[in-house]
């Protein structure tokens, strides 16, 4: 997963960039880049780490210009290289081209591979490249047929921001996978993943970039082109459920607001017998404040989040095994003894987690620990950019709901319907990707994926 | 303020401290150290930062030994540098004294003076090396009877481990002014300011240590020695209300628990009419809990915490004023958008950051903002450890409720009563320091306690 | 300028590599990388300053494999960024090429103009990627057949060694503008910019790498292929005056004894009255012990130099303007004073340092200042890698040996003759580039030639 | 070996210690400090590294004031740690004093012991601090009395410079051992351990500070005080044969030529057959210069330096084992090959690199290698500030001349007699410390002399 974000038409354009991408760094906290346009020269920068890190005011300042695009990288596939950090720059004739991609390609080997066979080059893992090597092969034919073209070509999900020497342009796929959104600051424009970074920098949000859709910014204003369409949209749920902030709105719906419902729907799928309702914070929130509001429960915070774990973290000798869960989680005792407990928590992946912070819960004292999910069973991969493991390590693919509770020592496990998850949302079924709990891809996925396949070189 | 731990007879003893440091980061940010030693050398490792900055797997590796000493050292008084990183150590004849301090002085300029006459010669500003270069003057008459001298010549604030060679010992101001705890470990000892440390490492919670209590921790088992005694207690309160974690045992009461009281002790003094309680995260969320519950109203989180924001903040320019509180603090517009809130918050200081946090609440789209403070307006400075700003940078010193309720720009202001609070406490009015809130010291301040006075050299 | 090392059949060839360049450093401090390969996956690191900055043991340990490619870069044209730093990696198929070039092509733009209106993309403003890109074209007729085809189509100076997945290639400009020897460790190979890299990790010379050829080192051992061919050679002599270190043999011969005949023929063409003779070390040290021989003159260090002189150099404020010359050569006063001496310099390019290195000889007490330059005034600049700044700033191409002995403030100054200098060689005139003394270039120079156009993204 | 300097009256008073320290690199590479004060304040700065590694320039504009004192350490005994670096600062009463010591002291086991048991704590293993510890305790008595009474208790080696809040103070044990000069700048002055320092910052050398004089400096001038009388003189002749740089002063005398001397009456104690003369650089090149001289042979460099060389080096492994030996010095080939050298060092100690060259230029082709040591065998260790290794190390101290000549593999070894080397001294044998030759100790030597003792604190 990755944020995106374009700036167009503010003075100190990397500064509002940056600012942005502290708002996005829940998206992707490996690598951040800024790259930076004054109209004729395009300065970039780019590493390993958080927002923070990776800039500061000597480097922003140098960031000269009105137009900016940033990028928050994932830990996903790849190497973890400062090469894998975006925007992505290369110079074509006298222009350079700077691009931030959020998403995942379906059909990247087999254009790569067709690229390499005229000679094309590559330097890194990444499918961001390929889309670049696409647009300028067809540049010759101007920049909006070229990114139609490109669009006609490449398969799956992206929301794309590109600096191109004077203008800023942001197209997203048609099937609208990834969120895209587009605002107003002080007469300029800003696109983001989310609106949390229109919130802030104070721009005013406008509307999603559309599905399909190519936003040229330039000096004379903002145009909307049409690149491709679709028959469906393909909307992430998941970026509901999880991923994205709670304050923002993605798809035109606000997140927090999604996540509450999703709790009320759980408590009238399922009520259980508890002295009070917890998450497991921060992720479990705000389903847990609505299923406690709606099963009538108190909601008390029985697990403490320490604020200052590092990223790079000791690892401890065996003898102190647990307590890298310990360091970032800790329950209260005073508050689970004794008592029955109902916990919510957004979904289960792979499990571990959530077991070894269960065990906690009871070593405190919780006698009965009831546990609420509030999505359906993750039962399939992605292919269109959240990194969950291989089907194999998903607990929900091989294991029923009983051997799960049953492995995660539970009085009781309640999974979230699929119609509890949609009476959620405010659109209908088939504007959402829901692949991960029924298979059906929106796009058909070739057998052979392999995106690693590629990667000959390694930087130490 | 400041966080120390002890170790004793653990083979890892200084990754045990580094565990438990990584549990108190919340009672200091600004430097970490530990020294360990195996009865013969003492090591030790000290820097400027968080404990997952200053230590990494090398160093603890080379910080062996079955004893450690650790401390964690809040941005207070004195300049920012790696000097004043506690634990403090000297040698002295073929031993090692390391010594780590939590609490502050007030007769610290005296005792340095009279030092001073006699030769001593200081390298730093601490209150620590006073009470080293006390220690050593007496200890010709054994250690025990040397820090019994010393802790009857100063006055103040004081829980403090110290590494001796080849003993842990522990020791605490008379009244018991900041939380010290004793647990055990397989058999080994540690020392601790907060129980969450004792947790972390999976430690059994044995016993606070008594105030003027002297602890002596060595191969034949635990001593504890008669030290000083006092006709008073004086546990700081702030402890509970704002500083210590939420899941700490301190002074033998958890402080969530504590903070849940003010609230429903808060909901008994004063309702107001709300949609809903929201807290101002995290040192509002357990008092919010609690005055919803009593108050029965809904509990909403209606501003975000952003977890991304690192220490180091770019400097946005003058146009871009208010993103650093938005950075760490976002509302969320869908849950305020034409609601009537009751926000409720630990308490006021200077009143600015909850000035612009409360504005910014409003422009989400509040129409009525009533704030709970969740103790007595603090209009007293501290000369115990609570690094409060002068008297005159104290908001409540200097203006009415009313006054503040107007420049907060509130619908409603009510702080808890001196009553309120005190009920909330197990123990009685005359066991706790409530100087911040009444200007009654438990020790009569000197008029002229300056301390930086001696501040003569400064590092670069 | 830059320096190339390539290993192959050395269990450790990252190693050797990195020894390689260390005895190359002279050849450029901008920055280092290395490229290794195990036959399969490459690995390399890259990264700006010196080659002990760049590299550590965990660093070399992890460029595992048996070939290896490294490349030290002088500061020249295009931002000194990481981005530009050698060797040049990039995938192709499933495998990887890394190159590393030492020299400078004469028709880039035209290239590059060409390569880019077919699509192609540049990250770098290196000449380096040009090659690598029309390599990458021809690649469907075989590897040596591609570099058979890119030899034709680029002018200019370069030897280069690259690495082709499980082979090490090297080839040469048929001019054989830079020097590039070939050497064999332990029935492994080595193919190095000069012969003091073999003698670091003492490997055996065998002989050149010669103009125009291509040769393979595969596991099949040594293959040499014919590339293409000129009518002349083209050795550049500066090599022999300044750049070279001493102990190398380059073009067969070796530059120590070269630079003495330079001083020998120096004292033919010139008899000064001198008490001593002295170099500006360490360039000048071997003609001045040529110079002293001959002329039977004492040979003295009337000016030491400091080893110490990091390369970061605080800017002194004004009052302290010449510190920063007296830093790096200091003149012994005790040797200098009320003396008559005859300094030995290589060369001179500016004129700006020998002006304050004089000055502060005569400060020290020199009354009779006699300089001796052991090659021609140099009067064009060089497009074939050396440095040299425009023609507009080198001293002899606008002023007059007479103006520059006044500039100087010396009591006489004489340059080598180019019969001085052609006299000291082995070869014939037309087997050197003396294009810098004489403007005769080897290759017919674009009058337009600019590097510097394409530069259109920065780093900062 | 340390080096120390001190200003007074200059505005940037940091900066030129900062530049002096620079030509006093040569005397310690392990840490690096400086002091300053504007009269009122005291600013410090020490880390481990080089001068220019330690400082930039916002920390030298940080370091403000007229006044300023700094020290480069050799790494000696004591573990590395910035605790180490001097100048050492302490604060007593209102004032900080800063020293920086160069030299030994004898007896510092029995004043450290004797101030423990009063009830001193120290911090590091330095004789510095003992120092200070005494200084502070006479204080009482006034400044000069305080460094008279303390120079009444020190015995050994010391030149010292002392910041006192206000003051610029230096003094100097009575034998002289290490060098300590006077310059001034400007109106103001300086002292520093060499006159190089005055050199590089253009101040114009005065005198030497006197063996026991205490010389104050302060906005009322100079003023010169008695501090202690000895019998004899006995200056380091090391510090001529190898210790100072060419170009200083030294006990008023030029450095590069009395090794010039030295060279020179070795040519008159023994005459080898030899094509020329050459010097293991840079320690032997003046002697070898002075010996090529007088013997009348040709003078050449058959030994290159790599000046690129950095101080933390890559560790080879077994395979490689004599790179690091070639790193820095290459022998050249051509020079070398079927000759007959006359190599000329400065000094035998261990006698294993010099093993390693011999062995080097062998070969590179010399047939017969002829050794010339400028000084007599080393047998004793220094006690006042020479880092010899211990006697069993000093190869001299166990074996003949002609052991010593079969383990280097030489043709013919020959070492300066003790009559050679005073014989270039300008003073008389009483008046230098020969103890490294003789064993006789200008200061009786306490047999248990051990430095270590103390140390029970570690840094990691």
């Amino acid at each position: 997963m990755c944020g995106v974000i374009g700036v167009f038409g503010h003075k100190e354009a990397a500064k509002i960039a940056f600012f942005g991408l502290y708002a996005l760094q829940h998206r992707g906290q490996e690598s951040a880049g800024i790259a930076a346009s004054d109209g004729k020269l395009v300065r970039e920068h780019r590493g390993l780490g958080l927002v923070a890190e990776v800039f500061n005011e000597k480097v922003l300042n140098n960031l000269e210009g009105h137009i900016a695009v940033g990028h928050v990288r994932y830990s996903t596939t790849g190497s973890s290289t400062v090469k894998n950090a975006q925007p992505f720059c290369v110079s074509h004739g006298y222009c350079t081209y700077a691009l931030a991609h959020n998403g995942n390609l379906v059909n990247a080997h087999f254009l790569r591979t067709e690229l390499e066979k005229e000679g094309s080059l590559f330097q890194t893992t990444m499918d961001s490249e390929i889309i670049v090597h696409l647009l300028a092969k067809a540049l010759k034919r101007g920049l909006i047929e070229a990114i139609r073209e490109t669009m006609g070509l490449i398969k799956g999900a992206y929301s794309i921001v590109l600096l191109a020497h004077d203008k800023l342009i942001a197209f997203r796929d048609p099937y609208g996978f990834r969120p895209l959104c587009l605002g107003m600051l002080n007469g300029g424009y800003i696109v983001a993943s989310e609106t949390c970074a229109l919130d802030l920098v104070q721009a005013q949000y406008i509307r999603e970039v559309a599905p399909g859709e190519i936003l040229v910014i330039d000096k004379n204003g903002l145009t909307s082109y049409e690149g491709v369409k679709s028959e469906r949209l393909a909307h992430c749920i998941f970026e509901f459920i999880y991923f994205a902030r709670p304050d923002s709105y993605i798809y035109n719906e606000n997140v927090y607001s999604f996540r509450k419902r999703l709790g009320q729907n759980l408590a009238q799928e399922c009520t259980v017998e508890a002295d009070f309702v917890m998450p497991f914070p921060d992720s479990g929130n705000y389903a847990a404040i609505g299923y406690a509001q709606k099963a009538g429960l108190p909601f008390e915070m029985g697990i403490i989040r320490n604020h200052y774990v590092g990223r790079t973290f000791i690892q401890p000798s065996q003898s102190m095994r647990d307590f890298s869960v310990r360091v970032k989680l800790n329950p209260v005792r005073e508050i689970l003894r004794g008592k029955k407990v109902a916990v919510v928590d957004d979904s289960l992946v792979r499990g571990t987690t959530s077991r070894t912070r269960i065990k906690a819960i009871k070593e405190a004292g919780a006698y009965k620990v009831n546990m609420l999910i509030s999505c359906p069973p993750i039962r399939f991969p992605c292919f269109f950019g959240i990194d969950f493991p291989t089907r194999g390590e998903l607990i929900a693919s091989k294991h029923s709901v009983e051997e799960i509770r049953r492995y995660l020592d539970l009085d009781l496990l309640h999974y979230l319907s699929l119609e509890g998850l949609l009476k959620a949302a405010k659109k209908g079924k088939k504007n959402y990707c829901l692949a991960c709990f029924t298979g059906e891809y929106p796009i058909p996925i070739d057998e052979e994926l392999d995106k690693h396949i590629f990667e000959t070189t390694k930087e130490v």
